[in-house]
């Protein structure tokens, strides 16, 4: 989708809005992190990422991928760069075509650097010369198909060092269509204020925006300095020079510099900042927190989970069951086939595709390495019992460790309400993977539960999923009480049901209530998906956690044992009103 | 649908059920009264609705006729008599064949009383003797297509008074296929039992179900009982004698003699009671509720409005405009060609067949009548003013008349509870034609709201439908404030619309959370319908009011002025939780 609407809209209502940029990584297990990254960085809500295009067009098809992923299963608008360095006319037709059927609307049209190894940068044979023969090309040949971007240079153009000549060129970049300039990095905040009002003189008069490289390390600012020639204040040269060889105090200075820049800028009405990550993710999040853009607060959600961004699909799906709501690409990987959504409902849940996880292992495509077998071990550690496996949950819910094969993001802020239950149940050996708990007509606009908008009510059934022992299910079955009004669903992995629901039977979790408007109920559980979900959780103990380990290891046996003997059960607490499933549990 | 289920149900749960006998009216204006009646005591829950056969076959037809509608438009199970009377075998399959075609899945099996003027029964050349005929040949032809009931004679039948071969011959006619067996008019209550006794004796196992006939009337009375043979205790005799002049101390006695022997025939624990009502409405609905059989508390409707028992349409449709919650039967003949219910949702609303109105017309075929213009103009008299027309208005909140153009029904229990706003409204010009109160999560269990089954919670945004004259309305609109939360609709005849509702949106204003549920929300407020009912409820100005005074009356232009100036409006609060819409209303 165009981002277009969504930047005047920032703007009209005075909304500072910010965007990452991130560039392909070189290997998979690097994709992969930056992936966990992104989806991580999602929650800070940014108004687009940006992809860079491989200096000399080699990593072409591999930011074509990522900004693809990015949108289909992160739900984040895109915009890519493109550049015409070694590029001949017809091979950025062939991008920008592919682009377009992508839904990949936004892109940042750039000459691009020189390939590496060259000092000089030399236009291909069939190629284009200038930004601005790309962005009169893409006007032509595809209209206004493309939300496009352009560069500006406060600190001056590397190949162009006399700024009122390089303005003259941007303006007639905007002129030849560009809808929005985002300048390179800059340290000298006078600069980019000079530059700016040249622009509006000059009578540019689209969105510019400055772009931000928080500092992170010292050798590779001086690096990245020199070589896009950003001049630095003596200021900073001299504070940094104190403390260059201290790691952690050059990313504090980093956050605090980026942050006192970022709030000068949005004084000064800048409409947005681009920020540099360098695919980290620290230093922006610190900085965003600084200034005061990130907060849960005032962030209204649409649906309680993060839509796709693909064209028909976030119209026309308003409703998931819970079950993946901590493996959301998961999910969207296993259901990437369903175009359909009928009256808003979910696609075929008997498709037969319903059971592929190909797409979703192509994303994930490090978690075999010895790299992720290493760092899992790290993190779980090489448990021999029941007991150790216990702490590893315990530690997930106190924070500990951010993942756990179920969960790809650590425990949902909703869930840190109630957490120290969690905490108690997994002692008790009920492992927790998923939960919610009861909302009954909080504001819509609550910052923690709140999600579609203002003027609503939204409400919750609690909701606990663990894996347990038949023992231990046994006694809780045995004291569940018809008066409790739970609903439950236990299966082991040879398919053994045990379930107060009826066949097909489909149950709203999670509902809200808005003004003008149906009843939206984005989160279910049902018997169906539950049946192939098992499939999943299940493997995951064997596939994601004892695959780490050598298969004579006790740490393999422990985790076999549990595959094999325990059950996946969820319950669901109807009192949303006054119910205390928890309470019951601990009866 | 096979009532099978429904009374082995009741049974099972030692819940004693009750039908109503109807014969069909001789002409239009007694068909359309009698539908209306069955309308309203379609709100005492009868298990099913018997229709009889025209004697000789001569209304064959409308007994057709009569139980189609019964079973489309007002919800209800219906039994259709059907004697051999005159009738050969090829008539019988035809109509069998349209029953069951029609649903018609329930037979009352006769040999039928002889044909009027006649003495004797005589057999049809091509017909059946007796009634275990028709049973055999019904199993024979159509095996379990239909569920079945017999006569039974407590008081011997009229041609074979020796009881014991009488029984022999009842337990053929179950032997045959017979699946209920309902008796035939009886006082002595004593008889009743020994008749039942000699049955169980005899092996039949199937419900024998006692037919009650209320005393209406001391002549009619005593014909029956001497055409039926139908003996009368003498205490009776000497009651009825000493009060018989008296037509109301004879409906009274009625009452009470039939509660009575309700009463010990319920004690004795007989599954059932079957009313002969004569077409009359008043006893049987006494006498329900001194049985305590009837009450709204404890029968849980399972949604807020009454559900059509047509096959497809009783399972696939959920959802309704809430703009004929007062004019079911009209919105039923409009949407008669509606099978087809997406996801629960309501059919094509655009469809062109959403406006006609002929099948809504045939069954209130009696309208245009001489003698409904007669009633009506005594209900509505003759206004001469706006505040005339007010006077109606407030009489119907008031219940001194049952009826208004727009309301086929008394004001509804759950909006008297807002009578006294709705008698204000109303004299401030404020029309009022339908509404319902704001309701925050009350138990689906509650008598007067509830709905859907137990253990749930229901909601419901507050409703106003009226008509107004355009100064009224500018006055509200410009006194509403957007924090009022407030949704309004309103429009007048030429299509002006005025309103805050984004094109083709939807709301719901009546929800309910259940256990192992989704959401349910059958009653919404859509802006499409909404221009559909618009042409309805301006068209009864005319069609269903003015025209029944003279076209140069002052009657008939006054209602022609409002029809032609006035808006037709409808708002909702959003705000069910804790709004006052009625208290924003009259400051």
């Amino acid at each position: 989708m165009k981002i277009s609407e969504k930047i005047a809209d920032y703007i009209a209502k005075d909304k500072t809005f910010y965007s990452f940029e991130f560039f392909p990584p070189k290997t998979d297990f690097g994709t992969e992190n930056l992936y966990s990254r992104i989806d991580r960085m999602a929650s800070l809500h940014p108004a687009y990422i940006d992809v860079t295009w491989g200096a000399g067009g080699s990593t072409a098809d591999k930011t074509l991928e990522m900004c693809k992923t990015i949108q289909k299963y992160f739900g984040l608008d895109v915009m890519m760069h493109l550049t015409c360095t070694n590029m001949g006319e017809s091979s950025i037709k062939k991008i920008l075509m592919e682009a377009k059927e992508s839904d990949l609307s936004n892109i940042l049209a750039l000459r691009g650097d020189p390939p590496e190894g060259s000092l000089t940068w030399e236009k291909h044979a069939e190629g284009f010369r200038y930004g601005i023969d790309l962005v009169r090309y893409i006007r032509k040949e595809f209209g206004d198909d493309f939300f496009l971007g352009v560069g500006g240079y406060p600190d001056g153009h590397q190949e162009q060092t006399d700024i009122n000549v390089d303005i003259k060129f941007l303006k007639e970049k905007v002129d030849a269509g560009s809808d929005i300039v985002i300048t390179q990095l800059f340290y000298d905040i006078d600069k980019f204020f000079l530059f700016r009002d040249k622009c509006v003189k000059a009578g540019i008069k689209v969105p510019i925006i400055p772009g931000i490289m928080p500092i992170h390390n010292y050798a590779r600012f001086l690096k990245f300095t020199q070589f896009c020639k950003v001049s630095i204040p003596n200021l900073i040269s001299k504070q940094l020079e104190s403390i260059k060889d201290d790691d952690s105090s050059v990313i504090n200075y980093g956050v605090d510099q980026a942050s006192e820049m970022g709030r000068v800028l949005i004084e000064e009405g800048v409409p947005g900042l681009h920020f540099y990550t360098l695919n980290l993710e620290h230093s922006v999040s610190e900085i965003l927190r600084s200034l005061n853009l990130v907060s849960s607060q005032g962030i209204i959600k649409e649906l309680p989970w993060r839509q796709s961004t693909l064209g028909d699909r976030k119209t026309a799906e308003d409703v998931r069951p819970i079950y993946w709501s901590n493996r959301t690409v998961s999910y969207l990987a296993r259901t990437e086939s369903w175009d359909d959504f009928p009256n808003g409902r979910w696609g075929d849940i008997t498709s037969p595709t319903f059971g592929e996880l190909n797409q979703y292992h192509a994303i994930r495509a490090g978690a075999k390495s010895d790299k992720v077998k290493a760092k899992r071990k790290k993190i779980w550690g090489e448990p021999k019992s029941i007991e150790d496996i216990k702490d590893v949950f315990v530690s997930f819910c106190k924070g500990e460790i951010n993942c756990l094969p179920w969960c790809e993001m650590p425990l949902a802020h909703e869930s840190q309400q109630i957490s120290s239950s969690l905490i108690n149940l997994n002692e008790m050996g009920f492992f927790t993977i998923n939960s919610q708990p009861n909302v009954n007509g909080a504001p819509s606009e609550d910052a923690i539960v709140g999600w579609g908008g203002s003027g609503g009510r939204v409400y919750q059934k609690a909701y606990l999923e663990f894996f347990t022992s038949n023992d231990k299910l046994d006694t809780f079955l045995k004291n569940l009480k018809s008066t409790d009004n739970i609903s439950y669903q236990a299966i082991n992995i040879d398919g053994k049901l045990i379930t107060n629901l009826s066949e097909n039977s489909v149950m709203a979790v999670t509902w809200g209530v808005f003004p003008g408007k149906e009843i939206m109920q984005p989160t279910i559980v049902d018997t169906r998906s539950f049946l192939i979900w098992k499939d999943e959780a299940f493997g995951l103990w064997m596939n994601d956690w004892a695959s780490i380990y050598d298969q004579e290891s006790e740490s393999f046996k422990i985790l076999q044992e549990i595959y094999e003997t325990y059950y996946l059960v969820n319950i669901v607490d109807n009192n949303y009103v006054d119910g205390g499933m928890m309470e019951q549990f601990f009866k």
